[in-house]
Parts: structure tokens; sequence; C-alpha cells
């Protein structure tokens, strides 16, 4: 190809992940890695997905491996109408409800229904990279909004709303990526009253909302919805498992959901029948609360270990306590620089993610996104040993 | 909602897979389809699969239950490399190799990549309706090219070219949707001088390439490419299963591909570990060689069958005669309407699809797309006579 070719606009500047482009360098062998989103390997469920798949194939592989709607599986569908309102408190028609490769897919699916090249869209401060990454693709005008210990702070949201007439809010009110934060219910439902005021689009991201740890669940900003503003995102890659890629969309804008239908067409036509049907499986044969429920017992007592590590870790100014999900996020001293300590720190034999590729505006470069659910205790312990060890020197 | 809702620009004015709104039409209990391109239930492997599916996950399920490269299963990508070259002639290198979720993803990648609203994009005229949707996802200018019984003509292609000055060429070489065609040799090289020429990407659909039922095999475009110019797409869907969701795109542009990976990342992360698993098996297994044989032999009886019924059915005035895929076209008398007979068509029991809706500009109201492959021949000789009833009334 010649030097000049011209590829899309969108995709300029678009680098791709600097996490996964991070992790190919940090992935020497030995080095132990805070670094991902990954589950535990002891939580996903491979001998019950081995034979429940086979089961689907031999008895429904007819209709399982032939083409299916790009509106879903209707059995998934149905099964997801008590799930989501057992789960999340959200009361969904089947057709409000869109099972989809990933919750991934169902961001970019409202992306691509709803906005246009230089829409303004609002996020937490920082926020999940990956969803950054496809509002770039978009072309939207990507404003954070500034976010306390509690998640996103009220009067800056309305502030910036005024400001900056946005066409959508992504949020994720729950065990937030990467800094684990949980919204409290009054700015839950004080986020529902604000999109249907000023006629913004919510996109709700709930994937940790069932793994949590201790204290009580709150209700999803989409139980709160009375105008049809808030389009919810589910996903049973953290719950199941990731490899499936099957999440689900809820949404009770009937146009707005023909819409992302319209845009599945072309970006797959539908999602894979057997991966649905091994998540309805779980869900119509009541497997899912107990492999959660032991998932929470791993993943809190891992959580714990690692909170343990950080109290007491020189150069650690302050990190977050997570009621659950996967992730904790850690301040160093001012002046301290998480991409030049990481170096060190995979020299030692530990990685984590600098929390500054979080900040859509970059900055913060002291700070530091911590995983717990993939590494056990013992591996959490040795790692946190070397990552003191790393700050120290 | 209020009515006055403002969804996105790319999304106006796109109803959706006309065909998949017909099909809800006319699936009527009893009715006979020709109107699809499903494969036969007998073709889809679901023993094997069955079995496949639980040894993969009970030996490897920690690894594809995890997440996975946006790039792709590894082995898998190695096992296409063997595929690629001999069923294709095309030598490709593994990281100009991308799995992906259906090759309808393959399609949509490279218009994300490469495309920006308004560009020119050369499709067969007729042309397969779900990438005509893409395109116009796309906001792209679709210019159709005149199409003879061999398929795009050459000359009307240079002009279209000089016209226009497209970015891109979208082409079904082997065995067309809709119309079964299959261009020759020549035109085929011809192809990539002229995308080098002229520096066009062309995107090269081949998903119906090793259903043939007679003649040779022809060469792909991409095998005769020396500039990097041909991207081409291909597909587990009709060979395996279409509920798997696998196909494949093959790029020499380094940069493109960079590109398409990108965009995958935010389209679905990566296309499922178990799916990809599946047709790697089927490779490095050389299940898929007698797989197609079989398949071959059927879906030829069958198009046979259809053939015979079509030599002396009235009203039907010309019709192609495929060397392999799934489809026959036909043309009626001048000035009846494909549209409005389907409707007795359907009272009578059987099904088609209009051509019309094939042709990105309308018109050609008296064409129609028979499918063959989805019902078995006592089926075929039933709908066919049930269709030469309806034609006749």
């Amino acid at each position: 190809m010649s030097e000049s070719t011209r590829y899309s606009k969108r995709t300029e500047g678009v680098t791709g992940s600097a996490i996964r482009e991070l992790f190919k360098l940090t992935a020497r062998p030995g080095v132990i890695s805070f670094g991902g989103g990954n589950p535990s390997p002891a939580a996903l469920p491979d001998g019950i997905v081995a034979d429940i798949s086979r089961e689907l194939v031999a008895s429904n592989g007819k209709v399982l491996l032939q083409y299916g709607m790009t509106e879903g599986l209707p059995s998934l569908r149905e099964a997801l109408v008590p799930y989501a309102e057992k789960e999340f408190g959200i009361r969904a028609d089947v057709s409000g409800i869109l099972p989809v490769t990933g919750s991934t897919q169902a961001f970019n699916l409202l992306l691509d229904a709803y906005t246009d090249p230089g829409d303004v869209i609002l996020t937490e401060n920082p926020t999940f990279l990956g969803a950054t990454q496809a509002m770039r693709l978009h072309e939207l005008r990507v404003v954070p909004v500034d976010s306390d210990d509690k998640g996103l702070r009220m009067d800056a949201l309305e502030d910036a709303i005024l400001k900056y007439r946005p066409r959508m809010l992504y949020t994720i009110p729950t065990f937030q990526n990467p800094t684990g934060v949980t919204l409290p219910t009054e700015r839950r439902r004080r986020i529902a009253e604000l999109a249907e005021k000023y006629d913004i689009l919510v996109a709700e991201d709930d994937p940790y909302h069932s793994l949590r740890y201790c204290g009580e669940s709150l209700p999803t900003i989409k139980s709160f919805d009375k105008a049809g503003k808030i389009a919810f995102m589910g996903s049973f890659s953290k719950v199941i498992s990731p490899g499936l890629r099957v999440g689900f969309l809820i949404c009770d804008d009937a146009k707005l959901m023909r819409k992302c239908v319209i845009c599945k067409q072309s970006d797959d036509l539908h999602t894979a029948n057997l991966n649905q049907a091994i998540v309805e499986a779980y869900l119509r044969r009541d497997l899912l609360a107990p492999h959660v429920a032991a998932t929470c017992q791993r993943y809190g007592d891992q959580m714990r270990c690692m909170l343990d590590a950080l109290e007491t870790m020189e150069g650690v100014q302050k990190f977050t306590r997570p009621e659950g999900g996967l992730f904790i996020f850690a301040w160093l001293r001012e002046g301290v620089n998480a991409t030049d300590q990481l170096m060190k720190a995979v020299e030692k034999g530990v990685a984590y993610v600098p929390g500054t590729y979080f900040y859509p505006d970059g900055g913060h470069d002291n700070t530091l996104r911590l995983n717990f659910s993939n590494a056990d205790i013992p591996t959490i312990r040795r790692g946190m040993a070397l990552l003191a060890d790393a700050l120290k020197a």
C-alpha cells in the first residue's frame, strides 16, 4: 500500500486500547498481573458448560446451528424478562430486551443508533477505556464529569448538561471500572430525573452488579426510569464466561431498539445461537445463582486480601474500598508517575494498569488500577509484596 | 419518548432487511419457502458439533471461556493459513487473517476502517441486500454496475470507476447472491488490475466458493492481487453452520487490518472462543472436506431438481444456471410484478424473494430469487408445482 493511502476519518488517531497494548509489554513469563479484568480461572464453569453444550447441540442442534433472528433467541429473551426483574429491578417486555454479542456490542449499537459525529457524551472521570474508544470511533466529543468518592457528582453533572447540551451520559454506577465505587441510591434516582428533564439518553453499564461482597444491593438507574431515557446494558461475562460473548440491552424506546436491531443486522447478523442457549440454560436451570454466590465468596476474600496489603503499603496515599466488582483504584504520592513505576514493578514481577489511561483527558499520573478477581490469594499476597517492594525502590 | 426524538443520521431511512420482514409475512404454517439462504437441516452437523463442543470445553475450557484476543484464537488463525492457500489460492500471513463474527462483520469492519460518509462504493447489479444495507448505514453512495450473464461487465466497471471515482468495489464473484452467476477468470484478473490502477479497495465476498456442483473451481480475485488492494471475506456459515457466526477476513494492508482490529474491539471485543475452536477442529481434523463433499452432492441434486422444474414452467421467461451456491435467479414475463405474484404464491403455499430488493436502485420487478439449499427434493418438487400453479393463475 502506498504511504498516502487514506483510511476512514473515524479511525484517525484511534490507536486501540492502550491497556491491551500495555499487556503485551508486561506479559513476561512469571509476572503476576493485576492488570486485566479477567475472571478467575476457578470461576469459569468449564465442566458444566461442556456438558450443557453437548446436550443443547445434540437435542436442538438443527435450530442452534441454523441462522437465528437478529432480535435474539426467543427462549433466551423470555428467560431474560424475569431475570431483569429479579436481579436488576427492571420490568421489561420481551420486545425491550435484545441479546447481544457482549455488552460491548450493546454500547456500540446505542452509539450507532443514537449519535452523530460531533455530539457530546458525558462520562465519569475516570471511566472504562473500552467505552471511551467506542465514543472516539463514533467521533463524539467526550466530556468527563467530576466524580467524588461516591461516583458522579450531581452538581457537576447538571452543570455539564447545561454547558454542553449532551446527547448521552455513559455511566457504570455499580463497582465502577476503574474505581470500584458505587453510586448511592439518591444519585441514581437523580440521574433518571435529569435524563427526563433534559432529554438525555443514559447508557447504564452494569456488568458487575451481581458481584457484591458486602453491603446492600442498590436499585439500578433504570428502575427509576419513567420516561424511557435509560438504556440498560447487562453482561454474562463476569458471572458466567467472557469468552462466550453474551450480554443484553434493555430499552423501552421501541424506535431506538428497532434501530439497534437494524445496526446489529449489519454488525454480525445475530449473536451465536449456541452461546445464547448456554446462558439461557444457566438462567432456566437455576445454575446462575449458586455459581454467582460461590464466585462472590472467592472474589470477596481476594478483595479483602488485596485491601489488607494496601493498608500498610508505603507510597500508596489513598485507595478505594469497593463493596464488589473486580477493581481497586489507588493513588500514589503526588508527583509519582504510575506509568514509570509500572516498568519497575514489572521488573520486580508484578503489573497493574496506570490510572491515567482511564481519564478521557489524561493526567492523574499518580493513579493506578488493581484487579483482584484473576489471581488467587497466595498470588495476590506475593504480588502485593512485590508491588510494595517496587514502590519503595 | 416524544415523537420529536432525534436518532442518528446514519440510521435515517434504513428500514432493515426487507427480506427478513417479508419472511415474517410469508412465514405461514405449511408454506414451502424458497426465500431464505438457509443451509439444509440435513447439512448442519449437530452430532459432530455436540461432541466437539463438549470435548473442547472439557479439555481447554479455562482458555475458551476466558477473554480472548481481538485478533482471534491464535490456533485458528494458524489453521486458516493452509486453508486459505488450499481452498482459495491465497497466500496469507497469520497477521493478515482475522477471524470474525460471521463474514457480515468482516464487511462492516472494512467499511468502518476504510470509508467515510459520501464515498462511492460500486456493486454488482443486483447484489446482496445485507451488504447494501451496511453500505447505507455507512452513508455511502451505492452505485450498481451493469452485469451480464457472466457477472460484472468490465467495460461498465471501468466506466463507473472513471465517472464516480469510487473508494471501494463490493463483489461476490462466485455463485453470486442473488443470481448464482460466476465471474470468469479473465474478469477476476482484470478486477485486480483495475483495483491497482485506480487505487480501489475490492471487498471480495466468497462465502459459496466451496459449494460447487459442476465445472472447475476458479481462482479468487485475491489470488491475482499484487498491490494489496483486495480484501477477501470468507465464511463457515454455508459449509459448517451459520448459527456459530464464524467467518474471516484476509487483507495484506497491515494498516487497514490494524484499523479493522481496533473497530472490532469496539464492536464485540472478540469473536466467541468456543465458536472459533469448533471451526478450528473442523479444519485440523479434516472434517470439513468430507462434510462439504456430502453437502455438494445434496445441494447439487436439489439444484438440478429445481432447474428441471423451471425448464417447463409457464410464465418464467429466463433463469440462471448456476454451477454451485444456493440460488437461482429467474425472470417472469415483462410487465409481471414478482412482488404481486408472491402473495398469490404464498396463498398456494410457496414463497420466494422478489428480485427487485437486490437492485440498489430498485426496478426489475419481474425478477425473483429461488433458494434450493434449504428444502429437500420432494419439497422442491411440491413447491415448484405450486409455484407453476401460482404463475399460471
